[in-house]
């Protein structure tokens, strides 16, 4: 019996690319560019949004439109972004136009129809290392915070409701800093959060600060070209430094409301800083333990990591990886109860990474 | 105020070697090996277990010790595995002893610690074209089906307990082809099962005379080297072939069930063959639809699959790609109810894919 | 003896994140972007230059800054590139001023301190299917050529000394077009060029107008957003399309002069283009035989692909697939003196590959 | 004018799965699989070639069978290999037969079809600390070398004509050890290698002894499963450890003359130890500068890595990551006339790195 030669396979090329039957041969348009979706636990009940409070465009030194930025966002996995142009320093002003509200207005249509949370946002820019920078976030209007003063410009975003963070402590310096200036504006609690992380630098002091101080931590990427090409690699969990805000739910106001109570932890480059506490939840969301075999002196467990971001750690002397979406198998003797993991690439304060126990069932 | 030069940040590097304050730096052992976990959702009540019935060791032909295809199947995320070392194909034996099951019985003890369900297998190998492959799964003892008359071996296998499969029904041929033989295997009830895909051929042939003599459909490796070297590229979702099988519970037993009941997809390199029925049910279980914004004319909403198989589709004119993990934006009419999709990478006869609808709420 | 304990080992980390003995850690800066160099041979005596004659910025529809255009075109391997901004659609001018030399202008400082050969360009711009769009190349001043009568703004680039080219003669329509203004034009020697590839989409039928009417062969990008997201993954040889330019040394004049002789090749998702010559001469340059032994009736080769280039091409029935840097083993029979290959990833007319002869030392 | 629908896009699909107009479709066999060409250039007129001289097969505790072995070390890349089973050390005897010489003689067809020098070798292998392992290269007959006097076993394979290396001196301890059996084999000359790289550890106190006591330096997989499997990731020049060999011609004399002259480097995970002399050249051989461009007080310099090894470097304070087949951009006073680099990953003895000059032309 001869069979029929009627069978095309299709094949799902990660190129795009398509063979078909006609005089021109096209990729399927924009619409199939996928987004990637970062996954992550529910953690104590709260949903976990990836976000990014510090980014811009060519209306301050940035070097792309601001529709640009959100699709970058929309596909890199991003719920929440903010546009921070400069007010101070906007080098492209002999050819770009508009006011300081520009880049939040030609960005929030196409925000709305991608559904990426676009948070109004400024960046107050002064000499690093004496005033400094700072993004005010929840801003109603970002031209009257135009001001010579940097403290009236910080009080005015503050009285629209704005939420103001101590942008880079280290960029730019040989260490990381806190000024008279700014140590007066978060003792005003005009200022409440920190970045931990910029672009593609940790400040392991500034996390210091965050706990002893109670500010809010951030990591950002404060990109000016592209995620691509600043940060060197294509996107990933791994490459997008982002934010993680704890929220009851997908609002405005919730990840306000998260702001203001300090729930939310700086995710970058495979590292995970922030409050201990909420540290160690996200990492026992992620990981589940499934006994496998007893035998003799010895059990076999394998313990899987659900979530999206990678995770290193030590059980006594050895140290494991577990990658996102993978697990491993441990073997303890068989009379454990618990096991306990020093989670090495989560931070809470410099050199001090949260110990975790998990119970063995 | 200096900072403390304190902190060295932990980086963690994927080649997995570490910085280590020592004369020797070592990688962590084999305990980090990861085992990648393929993200399948639970359909219609069924868990989806991953397996590969189809594999040898230098037993046979092979070139791999046994316990080497237990730890591959497990980095690679099998949940079930049969070594079917041929019967009448030895090459090695110059070198290599034991006796039929001795590959099954080297195995079975670092399955059993890996949480690897190792079923008992072997395969009967006559003349390709005449009589041809059978792999025989859940027998007792390989030996005595070692037999001159193959309707004798089957059977001996058959009363065994085993499910028979009649293997790559278009290996080392023109085209694929059923014998005289093989049709009587299956109008007799013995041979219950097909290869609709073995190592990297793809029979949509069989696949029209799985739906038209309701066999339970297969795909799998028929590895001898090893997954990476065989198929070409490194391990992943998309290049191990594998028989999804849907039970309900992790047992011998139910695996046993499933088969027998035709509960089976093929899947192989990001396609997906068998029955329409369980394709669909497995396509919507994978893929949700969130509903972003409503304007004007227009709605949009973000297709999000959740699975770890990456789809590709029609709707209308327009193709897309859905990617494991990943999710598209989509826009339709204000007032549809509902969208229709060909999914093109899933087969349910030659040239037939099945058209799945969802509800647009 | 004890060993000391003082060596740290340095890894290479691709993400570029650096374990640094201080509080703040930070990656090296922008200087250790890589530049992606696609290695490709010298073909009969020519250098061949990797170039994309066809981007925008936001002085026309495009999405970045033209500075950023220089610095994607250099981390993604081009020696030239031409910005060629639209003439008559600017959308942004509500924001964006300047005239229509400003993006290059801009953009020309960067491209000198990169090594990239700034080709002067522009795009007239007119309905498509009608008289369509024209990349005029190597202009003087882009502000005169804004006139109504198309004839006379290509009339007007012309005698600048321009090259100009018809851009895709497929795109949003249903087939590819060559209307009665195109002929025209082509007709008296005003268009010399045109594009087989644009952005994604192939143009079989324009590479055979290419062949009748001794037009240049070309493949742009036409980026308007970045590479890694207008063409949905990172960049590498197989993901930008460019236009291979065959040059005696590494001038503009030289450029231009290649083109207007025709040695150019498309370069697409792994797919070459163009006049036959130049296809067979770019394989036999790219790949190498090295015999390796002789037993019996058979001989072993190994061929080996020195170019950044994936060929794909049958021997007899046999298919191969050869990557860039990589080698394959071939058999033939050992008193074979030559080997014919058809390669399957070029192209020279609609439907026809060119079919090499190597000789079997 | 209408076009006609006759071309198919033929996409070289990295799966290396084909569409076929047939009922079954089929990926292009065995011979497709490729096998990576680490580019390596040509050092002070020495060819570099990679070599694995430690690797195990089923005929001692290995897990595959030996034509895998060089099936495996073809694909990645390899020009010699040794299989070196263990004499004493044969856990699998119960099943695996052949004398000591079985696992060479298997090879020896399938890498001689390949193009693989084998290297004929074995490895003497007493308690860790005390004697330790050693493999005897270049020997004629594997059976003698089993003798329970270990000296005696290395004298019998000296008198063959073996090149002798002391293995993994860290490998099992706490720290890296000579014994004084190992001293005594070193100060008579019958020992005359030393791994300073050993499958995942990187002995730095070893090749500080390679420099003190004049020990030919060695990089081995020591290989028991597969490459893959054991280093935790798919094959590359970062991840098969391999030692690099400077010889005059492609034989096993030369090979052999090479390790006795100490022209060896020892190449894993990026890293690259042995003789400052030859890291030197080595690096030297592999980069090129080139002028772009002198502004002002500036010059822009190109540095371009032409080889297969990604190398990290400081110019003074700045840190830069030069990959294999990329350039950076580097800028310069422009009055100076030479820039000096510390190799980061290249290595010559415990924490230090070699020195390297450029003269700027």
């Amino acid at each position: 019996m001869r069979c029929l030669l009627s069978f095309i396979l299709l094949i799902t090329v990660h190129l795009g690319l398509f063979a078909q039957n006609v005089n021109k041969q096209n990729v399927p348009e924009k619409k199939s560019v996928n987004r990637v979706e970062i996954t992550l636990p529910v953690v104590n009940g709260y949903t976990v949004l990836k976000c990014d409070f510090h980014t811009h465009t060519v209306f301050s030194d940035g070097l792309v439109w601001p529709t640009y930025r959100v699709r970058e966002a929309w596909i890199q996995g991003m719920d929440v972004l903010a546009i921070t142009d400069h007010i101070e320093y906007r080098p492209f002003k002999e050819y770009v136009g508009g006011d300081l509200n520009t880049s939040h207005e030609l960005a929030l249509p196409v925000a709305q129809q991608y559904g990426i949370m676009l948070v109004k946002g400024t960046e107050v820019t002064r000499k690093q290392g004496v005033i400094g920078h700072f993004n005010a976030l929840f801003i109603k209007d970002a031209n009257p915070i135009d001001q010579s003063d940097p403290e009236k410009a910080l009080q005015t975003a503050y009285d629209q409701g704005a939420f103001i963070m101590y942008n880079h402590p280290g960029w730019a310096l040989d260490t990381c800093l806190l000024t008279e200036f700014q140590q007066a504006m978060i003792d005003k609690g005009i200022v409440k959060g920190i970045e931990v992380f910029n672009n593609n630098e940790f400040y392991p002091r500034a996390l210091s600060w965050s706990r002893d101080q109670k500010l809010t931590v951030f990591a950002t990427s404060d990109v000016h070209g592209t995620i691509n090409e600043d940060l060197g690699v294509p996107y990933s969990a791994a490459t997008r430094p982002m934010t993680l805000v704890f929220v009851k739910e997908k609002t405005q106001e919730a990840v306000r409301e998260a702001l203001e109570n300090g729930r939310t932890l700086a995710y970058f480059y495979d590292n995970v800083a922030g409050e201990e506490k909420w540290l160690k939840s996200l990492f026992l969301a992620s990981v589940k333990l499934e006994k496998i075999l007893k035998k003799e002196k010895t059990s076999f467990y394998r313990m899987t990591n659900l979530s999206g971001i990678n995770y290193t750690f030590t059980i006594g002397t050895a140290q494991y990886m577990l990658d996102a979406g993978s697990s491993i198998q441990i073997t303890v003797p068989a009379n454990q109860r618990e096991v306990s993991l020093e989670v090495l690439n989560m931070h809470y304060y410099e050199g001090r990474h949260p110990v975790v126990s998990m119970v063995l069932e």
